[in-house]
């Protein structure tokens, strides 16, 4: 994984996904490699970057074009890209211009998280897996009413994670907020 | 409780403990109203303050004048104090020259922290606890240890608290950092 | 607070509620000693317990029969219960029946939270306080939105807890349920 | 990753190490196929199977004959195990035995850490990474204590799950308990 702090920054945009978020995301994934993968609010690019190194092809999208362009250098630097497309649109609209997909991983969704799901749904080849991180407790129980609405069986995995600040006088652990992984079984 | 925002603050002293940690070291300390409590390291006053309110008499400790100035101030604000003793020693000079006591909440130890317990633990009436808030990873084995060492059985509490906060766009988590309370029993 | 292990338990009613929550809800609460409360869902009786120390006047409730027996229990192992009223009824219908409260705690909420949550609401003195222990993301979520619907501000804490357990290779830490408080401010 | 339940288990054999878990671990070590990697108490094989996959050779030790035996059954039962020696003896003498390695995941120590991460970091070739999780609070200060004796820079991460259980009531999040994972940088 790429370490948190080797992603260029845009304060404008969130992000990156914390290295730990990116690790159990990557890991319900399961890429093998021949995968079209689809990142909806890409933001600073760190799933982006992690489904360049697994997929065959990742569509990155973001209506906003800071996170466009931040995602894009991040790629760039890390010697990435090469199957990556990436996309200046609103979700709604970018979904509905892809083919088949075998995974979507959604990050944002700027408010239309369900029609983003039922497009998503709609392209998911059998086998496919469709992955929401929300730190919103709305995102959290829409993701989960939506995908089972769309006839889904899903699994909630929430993570907290603190890590060790090394202090003089000794090691503090530093929480990160904490993170909830809705996903398709 | 007193809420962490009515709290007046100085950058260079730590504190006061967030209400959650506060009220679960008040619930431990199971106080009637005529103890004598001690709080070692009292910062910006947070547990000497919800002290002050529950015991008959509080000593609260501290090596920096700052955090002896802004307890004060903090006790003052809301209309306590009158059974508090400020005392700006280290701790281990301050509990040599106290008597018996009911309770010892520490939250700071200047690295003497079993020089702290012993005193502590000399000076403890039956009945009496002793309770050591450890956001340090050192600090919990070694509050552990040393309060084992002294013949006392122990209980460990590790608390997470994530607060709600309210954005347009819904609600989001935002983690405090992990606390460890390390109590006799 | 009573520790969780002197209760009484009946295998078909659940709680009580763990001490750390209880300590919460109390601290929340805010209690001065002359106040009517309502426990909606009272269980085991462990917030009826707490409540029966610090209010006047208790409503404790519950549409299983069971839990009014094992709270009624509960109450006399621990000398309380003489201002104490237990309601075997579903809680709209025991809500319909009250007066004014003071304070409202809500565990259990048999499928008709919002019901509940208005009739609280219309029951609720000047400066009186709701109350929902939630551990169901469902109702985290419609909790916050009937409240906020009621025309609440309304705040959320989560609380992780672990307790040491002392083996003689060391100190594990056993993780509880996390729980959510969501409160009127 | 493989479930969590599928693996084969002995109730007298700890593990396997949580699904979450042995993806950060994975995540960490960071494997490309041909390193040497060793699984200190390898219990019921849920890191050596994760390790099968990812690194060209595994030792994995145990001193308890039956963690040995449902280790292999569950390497045959994934068709893994070709590229792993299983070695029923004490982690000290196990390790001594052994050329230059490059990962050690340590879940085990039998009493003996400090032996063990000494002879760890004996064997481990530049670039090489041991790594501790750990559930017991002795455990965690005492791999940090002697990593750092023994000259390497050391990061902390602790890590706190839960999984959503889906009841016909509604999703309630049911905790594991928190494990830290301690790491070389």
């Amino acid at each position: 994984m790429i370490p948190d702090d080797e992603f260029i920054r845009d304060p404008h945009v969130p992000g990156p996904t914390k290295l730990e978020v990116r690790c159990l995301v990557m890991c319900l994934a399961g890429l093998r490699g021949h995968e079209v993968a689809v990142d909806v609010g890409c933001g600073t690019g760190g799933i982006t970057l992690e489904l360049a190194e697994r997929a065959s092809r990742v569509y990155a999208i973001d209506r906003d074009p800071r996170a466009i362009s931040i995602t894009g250098r991040n790629l760039e630097k890390h010697g990435l890209g090469d199957n990556v497309s990436l996309m200046n649109l609103d979700a709604v609209e970018a979904l509905e211009g892809l083919g088949e997909i075998d995974l979507a991983v959604i990050g944002g969704n700027g408010g239309e998280l369900r029609r983003i799901l039922e497009l998503a749904s709609e392209r998911l080849r059998d086998g496919g897996r469709i992955i929401v991180t929300a730190i919103l407790l709305e995102t959290k129980y829409e993701a989960l009413r939506c995908l089972r609405d769309l006839g889904f069986e899903v699994g909630i995995t929430e993570v907290s994670v603190s890590r060790g600040r090394m202090l003089d006088r000794g090691t503090m652990m530093v929480a990160q907020n904490p993170i909830s992984i809705i996903y398709t079984l």
